[in-house]
């Protein structure tokens, strides 16, 4: 079989670069290890930049975004007694973010993918990616039982930290920048309403938390853990006990401890891998890169890396230009390493650390303190939470 | 012989509380370990705050300073081949800092002093402070091999990081903050001219410099070296040769490697004494925290500190109110820990550090590509730079 593009991964940046490229007349093909069940039962982010609810609609898939989302223009961030709130859109000159949940942008995706009638190899089995450093790539899967080879000109990893795609690629070829935090998120989703009308981000003595949510009636609630921690450990009743004292008082009195629907753990990671082109192999989303999720910039950096790279394939099938291509890896990763900087200062304000010490906890009371007390760095703060320029 | 205030220590800190006090009417003599000569000779900071320069305006002290300081209006970050100038005035509605040595500072506040018939005495040794936790603190010294007492209402700690006044304060009734960097900076002092109109601040792949000066015709420069390092091992050639390495190229075309007046090395190191209030001991400037030099912020926080507590000794003797005796530990406290925090972050973004990592060193870059990037955080390193209020 042959396709202009091979696709590898079904997850909401495989899915939205699909959707940018059918609608521009390039075929592409997604293979996809897991089931679409599996893919929509992973509990992900859900706070998006306005760049990609801009893509979502720009890719005909805005309307229940638009119809559901909610607009949030500031978010607050609870230190020492004290609740300090980022003021978005006046800071950002009207800028906000979408709070709409990763699985909703997926199955968004999803079926407005089912609608153009375009290829998704859902189970696709042993996927492995052939000949990239040459002008004529190839991948093979198996799927019930056979074999199956698809030709193309572009390869796009779009599978994950754990995925095939970067592990594809000669280890001397990549250049691989990591930060491990020693720490852990439990996330607990409940259909309850959220504690507060915005997300609550709290430092604590205790830990951080964040008081989160994916719409009016379902919230999605954090407490930093011990990366050691098991989920079964941590009863409903013990989540929101520890939970509620990390947060102001006025926030936790509104939770409402209703029964999980899910809990799970992950480890603080940063991560970026060097280039993100490999000849006809490119890495997108978290194969090339992951930032721990305070801030929440994961999703949406998968979304512009998904920009420039869909920039670059419709100027080389439209304009016969490779400039596009050419300069993904670079501009990619320009954005990349600011949201990696973003993502890795909150985290480092936030956490108990193992290595913040007492100077180091000063030293975050001191960074709230001044924030608080300053427009032009809590203005830093909201740029970079409503999303530099793509 | 009695003194309504007795400060120990006549570096500018102890001179300028003393310009101020006695200004008021308030009587004050100062103790000091060292000779005049001694104190004149120690080359540190070069880099007012206009607090602090309207500090020596106030107390008729602002002449010469006013007449041979300059004026900056910004100052450079280098990195990575590029160079972003940190517009203060543009970013702060006006606000500038004033190129003028502490030693010069010292020099115009001694001379005032001695205008004044203040007295202070010099190569006062085994100074000890007495009873500060009652209402009749004393201090006693050893002149000419006689033994002074001074009885006294307030005693205040000018005299540095290794002084007798917070070494005078019982373990249990502090609480210390510190961090130790793992790494020094090495000054060279020249009378050549400086290297640009403005401070360079480079951020190199072999460490730290900065292309500082003290006037037209004075320059101070500094390369980051490892705190084991040992003066006698850096020729000036050596020093020239290393510091030109680490500037953009045309700032070091314009270096002038002319001999060396002065070179030492100092340890960076942050630290944070609380309280800075035992009783009737103040503790002001080094005495309860050291800030890394990076950003030019100790001798001004000295000067705030000053600020705060002359402010309440004459509330006290003008107005028989202890309010601002006793919320001095507080508000200094404040505004340290926001320096601390400055002080401390630009040289974290700016070192070679053991902790830094290539992961590290990808977020300082990308921490310097930001700031280049965003008016809001340079606005932010400026309002830092030039001081924030009093």
């Amino acid at each position: 079989m042959r396709h202009q593009v091979c696709i590898v991964g079904a997850g909401p940046s495989g899915l939205l670069l699909g959707q940018i490229l059918a609608r521009a007349g390039i075929d592409a093909v997604i293979l996809e290890a897991r089931s679409a069940e599996h893919v929509l039962s992973r509990i992900r982010a859900g706070v998006l930049e306005t760049g990609l609810v801009d893509q979502m609609r720009a890719c005909g898939c805005g309307d229940r975004l638009d119809r559901e989302g909610l607009v949030h223009h500031g978010f607050s961030m609870a230190f020492a007694d004290r609740t300090h709130r980022i003021d978005l859109a006046g800071l950002t000159g009207g800028r906000s973010v979408v709070v709409y949940g990763q699985t909703e942008v997926t199955r968004d995706l999803m079926d407005a993918r089912a609608e153009f009638g375009a290829a998704t190899v859902y189970e696709a089995a042993s996927v492995e990616i052939h000949d990239f450093d040459g002008v004529k790539p190839w991948v093979t899967y198996r799927k019930d039982g056979v074999t199956q080879v698809i030709d193309c000109d572009f390869v796009v990893g779009c599978d994950g930290f754990h995925g095939v795609s970067r592990a594809s690629v000669p280890e001397a070829a990549l250049t691989l920048y990591e930060r491990i935090y020693g720490t852990a998120w439990l996330g607990l989703l409940a259909d309850v309403p959220p504690a507060d009308e915005e997300l609550v981000y709290a430092r604590h003595d205790r830990g951080f938390a964040l008081a989160s949510m994916r719409s009016h009636s379902r919230s999605r609630f954090y407490v930093q853990v011990p990366p050691t921690e098991r989920v079964e450990d941590w009863s409903d009743q013990r989540f929101y006990d520890e939970f509620r004292r990390r947060l102001p008082e006025a926030v936790a009195d509104r939770v409402v401890p209703g029964p999980s629907i899910e809990k799970s753990i992950a480890a603080l990671r940063s991560f970026v891998a060097e280039p993100l082109r490999f000849g006809r192999l490119f890495l997108v989303g978290d194969a090339g890169h992951i930032v721990p999720p305070t801030g929440a910039k994961g999703l949406n950096l998968a979304a512009s890396d998904v920009h420039y790279l869909a920039t670059g394939l419709r100027e080389f099938y439209e304009e016969q230009s490779s400039a596009g291509i050419d300069a993904y890896s670079a501009r990619a990763l320009a954005r990349i390493w600011k949201a990696e900087r973003f993502s890795w200062s909150m985290t480092a304000m936030m956490h108990l650390l193992p290595e913040t010490g007492a100077f180091g906890a000063r030293m975050q009371l001191a960074e709230l303190d001044y924030i608080a007390s300053s427009e032009v760095a809590s203005a830093a703060i909201a740029e970079n939470y409503v999303g530099l320029p793509y």
